[in-house]
């Protein structure tokens, strides 16, 4: 079999044996396929697409270049989430420690932060000590003491896929749907998951706008899944406005912890409480959905989900003492209240401007060097539909030393927009994939 | 500037500046810009194709990345000829020096056989000491001093496209318009003419057999040579049977010896008297193109082409006795006679499975490291339409010992159809664009 001949078949439209892409994966893994032959192919593929055949064999040979995860010995079902990714979008840090509590083992390895979108890793690690960087022997010990471990991807998860990724990003290959699936599935599944919770974002904030495009990507992730025999359901939610109040990572870990504790937000706690409540179903604890959404809001309620939380941070490294004074985060020296200019109803909080805003402040990273300033960031005090007088709050700016705090604050204020009337109330879970 | 924006432009569709391909072009010949991008360049290419204003760019990028040869001092018009290649074409042999007889200087920069297509050079190799291998200097000198230079494609020209053709070939991206005729062009236009006749091949023997197609490329290459300032013609000619009766290199120089003492073939000469004509047409030499075919027919009739190619040849190492006597050049040992099975007319000789045969004799390459014998071949007797009777010689193998002979007679067969009717005959020019 020669490279070029399986770039080819695919440049012409014809649909790759299981063979073919194996061949390519494990040779380019490797070293043995040269990169500027997986770029034509990546093109290829932009261009031509793949069937659910080919994205499943995909997927499956970029995590068989790595270490898949056997978490046969613990006792339990192994379920994760995943979103497509967001701004202010805490659900792990909420839902990990409640599935949790309600017997489910939650082996979540997430992702940073990159332009507007925040990372849970980066969330984490402003909990003074929290070490995201566990090696794969103590993650599973941390797993199997307290249901939940909360670390980074490692190098010995799927490389054929941190490869290809890099690639893309240099070669316009990144916005392929069959790629962007088998990359996020290759990683996820990899796990050693039996099941598998996707949060795919629509909306101004989201990766993929569109939702048409979320539920393309979704269908896609869904169909590579059951291709790999594992139960995966998707929820398409809403990313127009920050989730919750918070976006700036010690920020949003204090969100977490009155969330945890029945204080926080609705649309966080309901989001929240949904998609633990799937994990939970999928995971064969409960047997319908209402069962599990009980469940889960009886770990809410009874304090064992923030109890979950309190021992997985003790276990990585961490200070729980965060659990009982948030003021143990970093927090910023300045704060900048912005204030409504009228009278009326707030109409839009655009989720991509605030994320920017955000970047701006140095709670996010421009590129993938930048570094970030834990402690900075903003708490909304109202949301989309809520009335505002004029001059009253509507949000507080937390900035640092590196903020580029002209740049952020207007962006941030062309984020905002009262008016007179605000727009319908949309629903927080646009559609349900299974 | 970055690369990966130029990429994201063209594969999103959009029309590159010549500010965007100069970079793209220079970058990667300065090592630069890495391969992977180029491949995924190219990729985009052969997907979204390219306008006329960005080829001319490219082929002007490219060129521009070597040396232009300044051939000003000539006192008269530089004009060449380009073929997209095919089996027995030999007409640069015969047109070349008839041109130059005419009192235009030809330029020539070939290329060598590859697969079923036989080269210029390596017909011109089969010559004892030909030297296709000039400096640009001595190219130069020997172009003063005969009006004709024959030579390999150097270092200096064009390096980029040299580059890019290397890695086309592995990423299943030569089978691109654009792309193909940028690379052509690139080349010949660095030879410093002022017009340009392109033969470009339709039918069964051409690189690409269909008229559809062969239309297109020529009509961008035309396109080409317009945006950069030169004439340039593009004759579309019949490539459905060898061109003359000789296929292999030192069979086809004795044939083109023949036919500049007149007792060619008809049809290598009809084609190569028109090809000629253009160029001394384009070159200004004629006024009229039936003043210029006159006059090229006078060169051929006086012997002043034969003249020139004596000339050629002695100037550049070779044995001008092969002008005289034939045997000087390379001869096999051993030939085998394929006669016809029945009484008829030759209905079929199939082109690309005549060039394939004489690639199996030894005559051509299957890759570019294979080693040819410059003696093996074919030499026809019978063209298609003619009469032949049951037994009478069809077609005589010249046979070496690399020759990989029973696999080349079987596909020489497979090549030859007799029948009671033969096809009508086909016009050899089948269209001309300018």
């Amino acid at each position: 079999m020669r490279a070029v001949d399986v770039v080819q078949k695919k440049r012409d439209g014809g649909e790759l044996s299981r063979e073919e892409i194996e061949f390519l994966v494990r040779g380019y893994a490797a070293g043995e396929i040269p990169d500027y032959q997986a770029a034509a192919f990546a093109m290829a593929v932009f261009f031509r697409g793949m069937t659910t055949a080919e994205i499943v064999a995909l997927t499956e040979a970029m995590m068989h270049t790595g270490e898949v995860l056997d978490l046969s010995d613990l006792p339990g079902p192994k379920v994760d989430k995943h979103s497509t990714g967001g701004v202010g979008d805490k659900t792990s840090l909420v839902l990990g420690p409640l599935a949790a509590a309600c017997g489910v083992y939650v082996p979540m390895i997430s992702g940073r932060g990159l332009g507007h979108t925040g990372g849970t890793l980066d969330k984490l690690e402003s909990i003074p000590g929290f070490n995201v960087r566990l090696s794969l022997a103590d993650f599973r010990r941390v797993l199997r003491e307290c249901g939940l471990g909360l670390i980074g991807q490692t190098r010995e998860i799927a490389p054929a896929d941190r490869m290809l990724y890099a690639l893309r990003d240099v070669t316009a290959t990144v916005s392929s749907m069959p790629l962007i699936s088998a990359s996020i599935m290759s990683k996820k599944m990899a796990e050693g998951i039996d099941a598998l919770v996707l949060d795919v974002k629509c909306g101004d904030g989201a990766f993929l706008p569109g939702i048409e495009q979320a539920k393309a990507l979704a269908t896609t992730m869904v169909g590579i899944g059951r291709g790999m025999g594992k139960r995966v359901v998707a929820l398409l939610t809403a990313m127009d406005q920050p989730l919750g109040r918070a976006v700036g990572n010690a920020l949003e870990v204090a969100e977490c912890v009155e969330t945890l504790k029945g204080r926080g937000p609705a649309d966080l706690e309901s989001l929240s409480i949904e998609l633990a409540a799937w994990m939970v179903h999928l995971a064969g604890v409960a047997v319908t959905l209402d069962a599990a959404r009980a469940k889960v809001r009886e770990a809410l309620a009874s304090g064992a989900g923030l109890e979950r939380f309190r021992r997985v941070i003790q276990l990585q490294g961490g200070d729980p003492g965060v659990c009982d004074d948030p003021s143990r985060l970093p927090h910023a020296k300045e704060t900048i209240v912005v204030r409504s200019e009228r009278d009326g109803r707030v109409a839009r909080l655009a989720a991509r401007a605030v994320g920017d805003a955000s970047m701006l402040l140095g709670a996010g990273r421009e590129t993938v060097q930048s570094t970030i300033d834990p402690a900075v960031g903003f708490v909304f005090h109202k949301k989309v539909g809520d009335p505002v007088a004029a001059n009253e709050p509507i949000v507080t700016a937390h900035v640092g030393k590196t903020s580029r705090r002209e740049e952020a604050l207007a962006r941030l204020r062309d984020a905002i927009a009262v008016a007179p009337e605000a727009p319908a109330r949309e629903a927080l879970v646009l559609d349900i994939l299974t």
